[in-house]
């Protein structure tokens, strides 16, 4: 009984509205009503990407979109410099790699973000783009995309600029046109609130102009940006999650995006609070690149934290993220992103200070307590309109 | 951002499963389908009254179903005891006079239970029918059924019982048959979490022999009973409610009903912990009389109780019960019951605790701490069966 | 597979759109939020009842709001002259004299309306009130209640005008103030596009002001009106069913009142020369009469009306209205209102043709196809842009 | 006013049961229950596919699953074999070529069926592959998968099978396994009655043995079935589709496969009978080769199809299929696949012949009026037990 805590970073809680707006009967993807649909859907999406240039969509989920922006920028046999900085910017790599580039791997410790310093040696005239993650799902590690922009600009390197926002876009603040981006990979079940299916690109003028060899057909963004001019898709689009999409959008837009990243970022530093009062320590080891959208935490050695988030599942119905790659079993991760408020955070901290206590992993007091402290302190609402 | 949280005690938080089955088409209620959708409704129904007997339905609200147990059952003139025990007994017997009836009002200070005691001495022979409220909403006291029973039985006086279960049904322990009540008022957004629009009269074989001389016609028992025998209604039926209603029996009888039971009895202990942990008073003064469903909350002199739900619903989505009645403005009310668990729970002492504050109400550090520790210790689970 | 067909008289079908709103989270019913929506609703539901006076919503079935409009404005003993136009008609009559109303009926033939003439004969100094049948849902026959109004005006009796409009309110043309009704009965399940669940008051100044003495509390419309100045109701509303009827409401100001009409006689004359194509007779034996909403089809002697209706249930997936009362087995009811378009009208009357053959009722061929015939040449339209 | 009557031949008119599964809260794709759902779903899939081996489900259109089968079979430069049968073929044929096959065409008038005669002197060792379009959703013709199955086998020739069933899948017969298809593409939004946003590959243990080297990895089959195997997949599903695919595989089930192909060769043969009563020209010109999942319907010279369809969008609310590539303005498809039933398709028949004569093409009269003669006289029905 009661709500399921969905507190993964992704797939996140998608409001009823999204939801009975996705419920909504489909209708047919070449007819005037959905052209419209189309056309405010992308309009507004331009909007949460904070770019004048277009947006992809694809019938797909965010590993598509990271296979669209290689495939329709990058040429059999290019070079690319992409920084490791966990799981996921691994898996991108590694899909890369399938595809025949050839990837030159900036290592990582998975508690740091991308060192743009690091571009300057790499930066070899066959570099054809930089890859990077701008917030790491598997680690809640926030990587510097201007600093890298300007590293490339201080190098007065050509090299495409690829960043993933797969859990960042709208909820941390990311700015394609002003951060000089490229190309720009996200999708739908984070910070946009819906569920799985849908994957974006945002692309630069030069993206557009710079177009590569690599086959492409369903990912190729010529007849997609064509088609979309005059409302429509060159194959059938989803159409039951484009009625989600506006909906989820219109809710971003009526909340003001810099106050969602507000939103974010109070979560996010209250649930720091409450680790560090468990005695417990944040994965980033930098405080300058903290995640906004979700916190991994590290367990004591000699503690399981699958073993933790079973128990948490099973005795407060509350779903959390797993350790990732190398760090499976050694860290859990929070996600407070999306459609998401103080009281759930309250609820989700609660829940994990319960079930790390019921798990026998050696906490001090306070943690929730400390979090609220900070919630109450700061300046936050729900924004609600009370007539007396 | 974020759901709202509903706390007041009732209408309660209606499962997501819930509104999806009250989205279903409408059907006729004349046809074969509905036919069946009645028999098992009805059928699933008498289990949460723990009754054998029938239990009627109208598309009303509680109050429409406490007419529907006086006009039934009672003639013009006839005289009634009932149990002051807050807002709403008070408004039964208001709608008892309107209706002809002589009320003989037992008083109460809203702070305890009905006294089974204070029977003996007014049971004249022309007492028709004693009235009492199992659950005061308005005062979170839960008042003794089957010592009243007992008093009655005791004086060998033939008085029928009337219960009002409006906010205990499906949430606390409740025996129709078992505990001898004549008439018990029920209604559909409580513990049975579904929207309202339902009222309920379980019925006993004395009442329905012993009918009235009230006038009555949509009320009257009779001809629904008598309909619903072939699966139909003599008017219109909440065909949509219905469905709801079935799939709400159904989650009661998933969970089981002595774990709901067991259930709201530990988010209430929890609750009134975190109460004494804020150096607040609960209204409720007699630990027997604990509601389990809801907890009134007394605010120190000075302090409105309408200030603080008011900054709760601006600043924590989160609204609480007003304070009705005599105790306007000095207590709030706390709604844990229907479709809640653990979480749930934490968020909204969580809220209640910084609101309290943000309002500048003098409390104690560590309310919902103590809530949380009680949680931690007692068993719960959300009954899952996770596989490794 | 494929769609019901619920072309009963009522429930109709419920427009998608209605569904979902239905199926937002339940709120507080003493929130701002819920303040809004009811300060908004009773606004709205003037517009459909065109009246500027109060309109008075009840958690109930249509029966509740015929008893609410008796019990507030009559005493015990008080004469009603009462117009028998069918089945409903006889059962309001019932009703009344339930309540202990001296009930003069107008006998009718169930194949007319209501004589206003017949008036004059009765209209004693001791007649409280007259009720009425707008549209007798039974029959497919319309009263004329501006005559029936003249008739009183004419005799100068100071009789209250009590009009049920169950079937015709938001489908027929229908004006409270303008034919000077003092008390319309409507509910939700019709020409509302709801499921069953709420009924309607709508109420004059003179019968505001001429209140009876019969008991009363569910009903009473003081306690309701006065709380709806705050937004409010003295007992719970049926809150999701509000948020369904908000947005029922616009999807009647989106099309125009006058173009629902317009929609709904076109669809009856549509049936009506689909009934004569089958050489079937319509049981309104007045064309002055006709209902826009439903349609009464006589059987030739030695066919069973309701064997028809269940070979068309099983074969067609379509619900048709049974012959109620004296009128069983002789006729069905072919619901034409509501949320209803050209095709599906043409898909219900196919239904018909294909069963009444099916069923061995000797029909000639042709009746659907008169019935395309004037759609297709009558003005007519989805109301869609479309946009080249 | 009144439903939308989507009669395109896809996406289809989702059932309201699939809608609402669709609508429930999104859970965590790496959880027990969410692995309970895959194994779920992947097993009843096996079963409208008729296969015992793996079906490979994608976050994509259709045109992803063309594109999934050809990157994972096949090799940069290898020939395959198409026939061309209609527009859909011909986009599948540019797919190929885009991604460096060679192709060699079998060429088709749009009217027939692909000739498995052809193969013969096609078949030289070269050839990796043969691509044929089951059901050509813009022309409405079959072809007979069998027969080119035999005439591969007849020439011992090892090449592939793929065939698209992306408009047949769910609504025509079609055996994976019996047929000696190597890999079946197919989508959600047609005879699966979802939305669109799902593309799935069937693939036979040949084809799973016979890799190509095409570069690959979002549509790589072999990480998918690895993670299937636990109830995962590797990168995002989309999960709320697949509730709704569960839903509509169990209405599937619950129908019977038998049932729902009879049910759509009965409305198909309904439909062309309509169409020559209208004196129009069914464009498929072989009664062999008919689709039952749609009819595309070709107007005489001077009349444009879409203009027809865009009146037949303003004035009845349907939407109609538009003719593609070469077949622009001088046909228009109708849809009769997925949820669909006998009045459905009554009120479309009606709506096209009102369309038809409002638009000036000169027709015959009697047309909608053939179909329900053949319906009537034809074995159908709602499949509904009505109890007496």
């Amino acid at each position: 009984m009661g709500r399921h805590f969905l507190q993964i970073p992704g797939p996140t809680n998608v409001p009823d509205r999204v939801l009975r707006a996705i419920a909504q009967p489909t209708i047919d993807h070449r007819g005037p009503e959905f052209a419209r649909l189309t056309g405010e859907v992308l309009e507004r999406l331009k909007g949460v990407f904070m770019t004048s240039g277009p947006v992809v969509c694809y019938p797909s989920s965010g590993t598509g979109a990271w296979e669209a922006a290689l495939v329709n920028t990058l040429s059999p046999g290019d070079k690319v410099v992409a920084f490791e900085t966990g799981h996921f910017s691994t898996l991108w790599c590694e899909l890369a790699a399938r595809l025949g580039l050839v990837v030159d791997v900036v290592p990582g410790d998975w508690r740091h973000a991308a060192d743009p310093a690091a571009l300057a040696d790499r930066l070899s005239p066959d570099v054809a783009a930089v890859m990077v993650v701008h917030n790491e799902t598997s680690t809640g590690v926030r990587s510097p995309v201007p600093d890298i922009r300007e590293a490339l600009d201080r190098a007065g390197h050509p090299a495409l600029l690829l960043v993933d926002t797969i859990s960042s876009l709208g909820s941390m603040e990311y700015r394609h046109d002003d951060w000089g981006v490229d190309v720009t990979v996200g999708c739908s079940q984070k910070g946009l609130m819906l569920p799985p299916g849908m994957g974006f690109n945002a692309v630069s003028e030069k993206a557009l102009a710079h177009r590569g060899r690599l086959p492409r057909s369903y990912w190729d963004w010529d007849p997609i940006i064509e088609a979309n001019r005059r409302g429509f898709f060159p194959y059938t689009p989803p159409t039951n999650l484009m009625y989600g999409l506006r909906e989820a959008l219109i809710m971003l837009e009526e909340e003001g995006l810099e106050a969602v990243f507000a939103r974010h970022d109070r979560h996010a530093e209250a649930t720091r609070r409450a680790v560090r009062g468990w005695g417990l320590e944040v994965l980033c080891a930098d405080e300058r690149a903290y995640s906004s959208s979700l916190t991994a935490v590290v367990l004591p050695d000699g503690h399981d934290a699958d073993a933790v988030r079973r128990l948490i599942l099973e005795r407060y119905d509350m779903s959390l993220g797993t350790g990732l790659g190398r760090l499976a079993g050694r860290v859990f991760r929070i996600g407070h992103l999306g459609h998401f408020n103080d009281l759930m955070l309250a609820g989700t901290l609660s829940g994990v200070e319960m079930g790390l206590a019921a798990a026998g992993v050696p906490i001090k007091e306070g943690g929730a307590r400390a979090a609220l402290a900070y919630l109450e302190g700061s300046e936050g609402s729900a924004g609600l309109e009370v007539a007396e």
